[in-house]
């Protein structure tokens, strides 16, 4: 896989990752650790929940969401370092036994003024499931090198 | 601990959690499922990544700001059920053996139009280290339930 730079992207960069799928006990276990509220781990305290049936973590979708994108080839070649993220939503609930994939786009490239090589690279990421709704949606702030400059030409 | 409303929140409200000791075991755990980039899990590699050593991948540290929140009470007491997160930043490295704490702050409250008895309180988080310095800040959209109104007194 080679290196590649901000210049490598143009705006508009389509990508999709593959799928991931939840299974109940990894739900389970993330929500133990990370999110241990009854409507998570409970079936019949979810059945009272807005969601009337156990979901998963919303912090669970997003790790995966960063797990997609790592194993996808194109994101990975520039190694993953996000800045930050922008207008995160959970715009449905994730339930175990979903299959879950991204897709992204390539939205706005920023060059630093203060750090020589570096730039920022706006990416939008659609989290969906199985049934092609959208459970997440953000945009990505990811710290991508510029390409060094070229030597110029003998003259 | 009895359940609280929209209206028991006020602007300026100031909480801070208890404290999260990341051990070199979950951090690389946590990177080998959702985050494994190689910075994230070989020390020779992070040497020469722009961390120059090993950190924890970042949706750790927003894991575990989840996870000290649930355990605080006072943002238990409304069951925290987030619609979304806005300027997510990771403002430094979290490294394996750091220990984190959140400090929150109520900035806003919103009352729905489309859906009666529920509002949403906005709050800042900033996620500090035992150095006292902020790793990561967002702003979390919290879905809290309005009151119940009162009936009018009997005349």
């Amino acid at each position: 896989m080679s290196k590649r730079y901000l210049e490598d992207f143009d705006i508009g960069d389509p990508f999709e990752t593959g799928e991931y799928a939840i299974s109940r006990e990894e739900s389970l276990a993330f929500s133990r650790a990370y999110d241990p509220q009854a409507f998570h781990l409970d079936p019949d305290d979810a059945a009272r929940s807005i969601f009337g049936e156990l979901t998963c973590s919303g912090w669970l979708t997003a790790a995966i969401t960063m797990r997609l994108i790592v194993d996808s080839n194109v994101m990975a070649a520039i190694g993953i370092i996000g800045s930050g993220i922008d207008e995160l939503r959970w715009t449905a609930p994730v339930k175990p036994g979903d299959r879950l994939r991204v897709r992204g786009e390539v939205i706005e490239k920023l060059v630093s003024t203060r750090r020589a090589g570096r730039g920022t690279l706006r990416v939008r990421l659609l989290t969906l499931n199985q049934h092609d709704v959208a459970v997440m949606s953000q945009i990505a702030n990811l710290i991508v090198p510029v390409a060094p400059a070229q030597p110029p030409e003998a003259t």
